[in-house]
C-alpha cells in the first residue's frame, strides 16, 4: 500500500500526528523520552517549551552527546537554511530553538546557507539567490545571536574551504545511495547528485579544522533527516564522531496542517516583512484554528492547541515558558476562545517582528563578525 | 558487433591506426586537413612536427579560432594533468606541443591539475596525491614555460574560485548524460558524477574572470574528448564560446602500440626520473621497434617510424623540425637501422632529461609565479 504522506527535503505532504510516529520508524530515529528530557533539563538548567510541548520530538545519539557534555566535553551546533525566498515565521522555529541550545550549553553554532543547492534545484538566478542570502542572514541574526559564537557559512563564499571536505564525503557515497535516500533521478542534474556532500561538511568542519575530537548536534525538521542519515554513515569513515540530532515536527502552516509553510504563496504564511496590520489580517482571515465551531462548544470541550496556528506562533515568540504553559492550558480547557488566542498571537508576533526589524537595521552592513572564519578554528 | 577498442578517460585499449580513424567518426571530431594545416602555418609562422607527422590529427572549431586570431582576437590555451603518479616521457607530449602553441601564438596558458578527480577515482591518500601534484608541476614546468603566461590551476587549491563555476556547469548536465558519455555507474561515487563540471571550468575561466569574450583552445589526447564534447554543449548556455580543440593520438608506449604508457609498471615507460643508464637499457631491452627483423630486410624495406617508440621519443625532444624529418626519412627508407635509431633516441632523451632536471632544481620552492592568480585576470 502506498503511503499517504511524503517527507523528503524537497517535498512535504500529508502530515498528521500519525505521520510523525510513522516517520520515527521509517527513518530509524528515536523518540525523545522521559529520561532524556530529564537529562536535557539537568544539563541545560531549563527546558524549552518546544521540548515540553513535543515539537522537538525525536533524536539521534543525543544522550551520548549530553553524557559527554557532562564530562566537560563541549559539542557544537549546526543548523542551516536554504535561501530560496523571503523568510516566514515558521522558518524561525529551528533558529529560536538552536539559539536556546547555544545559550543554555554555552557552545558555538555553525549556520549553513545552501545557496549552491537552491541555485541547482530552483529556477532562480545567482543574483536573486544572493539577495535572499543576505536578507535571510539578516533575518536569522535579528533573533539576537552572539557574534562571538555564531558562524555563518555560505556555501558559495566558503567553497574554497568546503569543497575538499565535500570530496572526502563524496568518495564514500554512491550514486545508488543518493537515488535511494533522496529520490534523485537520472534526469536530474549532477549538482543535485553531489550536493549532499556539501550539506554534510558542517557536521565535522570544526573538528576537521581544529584537529580535536568534538561532537556536533544538529537541530532540524524531520524532512532533512536523509542528509544526516547519510552523514552518520560516512563521517566515522573520515575519523570524526557521528553527528547527533534533535529533530522537530513542522509548525502547523497558516492555513492548516497539511505541509510546510510555503514562501511562494503570500497568503500561506506570515512573513517577517509583514506589518502589524497584515499580521493581524492574516491571522484573523486565514489562520487554521484548533478551536471549536461555536463559543459554547469551545467553552465546553476546549481547543486543540497543538494544531492551532495562532497558539504555535505565540508559543514560538513567547520567551516565558510558564506563560506559554498557562495559555496552552487555558486554550485547551476552553477558558480561552479562538479569537482571543488570535489576538494574543497577533500582539506577540507584531512585538517580536518589530524587535527583529530594529535589530536587522542595526546589523545591516555589519555582518563580518558573524561570518565563518576558519582562522578562528585553526590548529 | 562489439568494438575491439576502448577509449575513455579511464581506459584505453585496442589502439591501432584504424582505431584513430574510427574515433573521428565515433566522437564527431574533424580530421586536420591540408587547408587547415596551411592556416596553422600561416598564423603560427611554422609547423610543429607533431602536426606534420600527424600525431595531432583531429580538431573541433580550430579554423574558426584561427580566423578570429587573424583578426586580432587572442585566444588562450588550456590543458591538464591528472596527478596520480610520477610522469613518464609520454606525458610530456601534449605539454611540449602546447608550449609550442603558446610561443607561436603569444598567448596565455592554463594548466589544470585534477587532484580532486584522482582522489575520487584512485586508491591514493591526499598526501600521496599532494606529493604527485608538486612533483608533476615541477616536471611540467621544467620544459621551460614562461611564468608570465603560464597559470597552474590545482583543483584542491583553487576550489574557492572554481566551485561556483562548476555548479553553473553542473546545473546543465544530467546524470544520464554523464552515464552515457563517461560510463559512470550507479555504484560509482557521487564525486565522480560531479567531477566533469570541474574539468570543464578552465575552458571558460578567463572570459568568466575578465568579462571579455575570448576563445579557448584545448590540446588533448583523444581519450579526454568526452569532457569537451559535454563542455561544448554546456558552455554556450553560460554565455561563452564553445572551446576549440586540437586532438592527438597517443604516442606508442615503450612496449608497443596497444595502449597508453602506464605509470604503474616500471618497465612500461621511461620516467623523467630515469638516469642515462636506465633510459638506454629500457630503450635497448623493451622499446617496441617499427624496424625489420634483420639488417638486410631493414636496408631493403625500411622501418615504420610511426609505430616505433624510439623514433617517437626522439621526435618529441628534437626541437629542429628539419632534423626530425631527416631522421624520419632515413629510418623509413632503410638508411638508418633500429639500433642506430635507439642510440639516437637514448642520447636525445638523456640530454633533454638532464636539462629538465637542472631546470627542476632551479624552480623548486619557487612555484608561486606560475600559480593561477585570479587577480591577474580580474575585470
Amino acid at each position: 500500500m502506498a503511503e499517504s504522506f511524503k517527507v523528503t527535503p524537497w517535498e512535504v505532504s500529508g502530515l498528521s500526528g500519525e505521520t510523525y510516529e510513522k516517520l520515527i520508524k521509517k527513518f530509524g530515529v528515536k523518540k525523545i523520552d522521559g529520561p532524556l528530557i530529564q537529562k536535557i533539563l539537568n544539563t541545560a538548567g531549563s527546558l524549552h517549551p518546544f521540548i515540553s510541548l513535543n515539537l522537538f520530538y525525536a533524536e539521534r545519539d543525543l544522550g551520548e552527546l549530553l553524557d559527554d557534555y557532562r564530562k566537560g566535553n563541549k559539542f557544537y551546533l549546526y543548523t542551516g537554511r536554504g535561501p530560496s525566498g523571503k523568510m516566514h515565521i515558521g522558518h524561525l522555529m529551528p533558529f529560536i530553538f538552536t539559539k536556546w541550545l547555544q545559550e543554555a550549553y554555552g557552545v558555538d553554532l555553525v549556520i549553513q546557507l545552501t545557496d549552491d543547492e537552491k541555485y541547482l534545484v530552483k529556477n532562480l538566478s545567482r543574483k536573486e539567490i544572493d539577495g535572499y542570502v543576505e536578507d535571510n542572514i539578516l533575518d536569522i541574526l535579528s533573533l539576537g545571536f552572539d557574534p562571538k559564537h555564531t558562524h555563518i557559512l555560505v556555501d558559495s563564499k566558503q567553497s574554497g574551504l568546503m569543497y575538499n571536505y565535500a570530496v572526502d564525503v563524496a568518495k564514500h557515497i554512491t550514486v545508488s545511495t543518493i537515488k535511494a535516500v533522496f529520490g534523485v533521478k537520472d534526469s536530474d542534474n549532477i549538482g543535485k547528485m553531489f550536493f549532499p556532500s556539501m550539506q554534510i561538511v558542517p557536521s565535522f568542519i570544526i573538528p576537521a579544522l581544529t584537529g580535536r575530537k568534538m561532537r556536533c548536534l544538529i537541530p532540524y525538521a524531520i524532512d532533512q533527516d536523509p542528509y544526516f542519515r547519510v552523514a552518520r554513515d560516512v563521517i566515522p569513515k573520515l575519523g570524526y564522531y557521528k553527528p547527533s540530532a534533535i529533530i522537530s515536527k513542522f509548525l502547523p502552516s497558516l492555513q492548516g496542517d497539511s505541509g510546510k509553510m510555503s514562501s511562494s504563496v503570500e497568503s500561506s504564511a506570515i512573513f517577517l516583512s509583514d506589518d502589524d496590520k497584515t499580521v493581524r489580517r492574516k491571522l484573523m482571515k486565514y489562520a487554521f484554528s484548533g478551536g471549536r465551531d461555536t463559543v459554547e462548544e469551545q467553552r465546553k470541550h476546549g481547543a486543540n492547541p497543538d494544531i492551532d496556528f495562532a497558539f504555535n506562533a505565540y508559543m514560538m515568540f513567547e520567551a516565558d515558558a510558564k506563560k506559554v504553559r498557562q495559555v496552552y492550558d487555558d486554550y485547551k480547557s476552553g477558558r480561552m476562545l479562538s479569537g482571543e488566542m488570535k489576538e494574543l498571537a497577533a500582539a506577540k508576533i507584531s512585538e517580536k517582528l518589530a524587535d527583529m526589524r530594529a535589530m536587522k537595521e542595526r546589523i545591516k552592513g555589519n555582518l563580518a563578525p558573524y561570518m565563518f572564519d576558519p582562522s578562528k578554528f585553526s590548529q
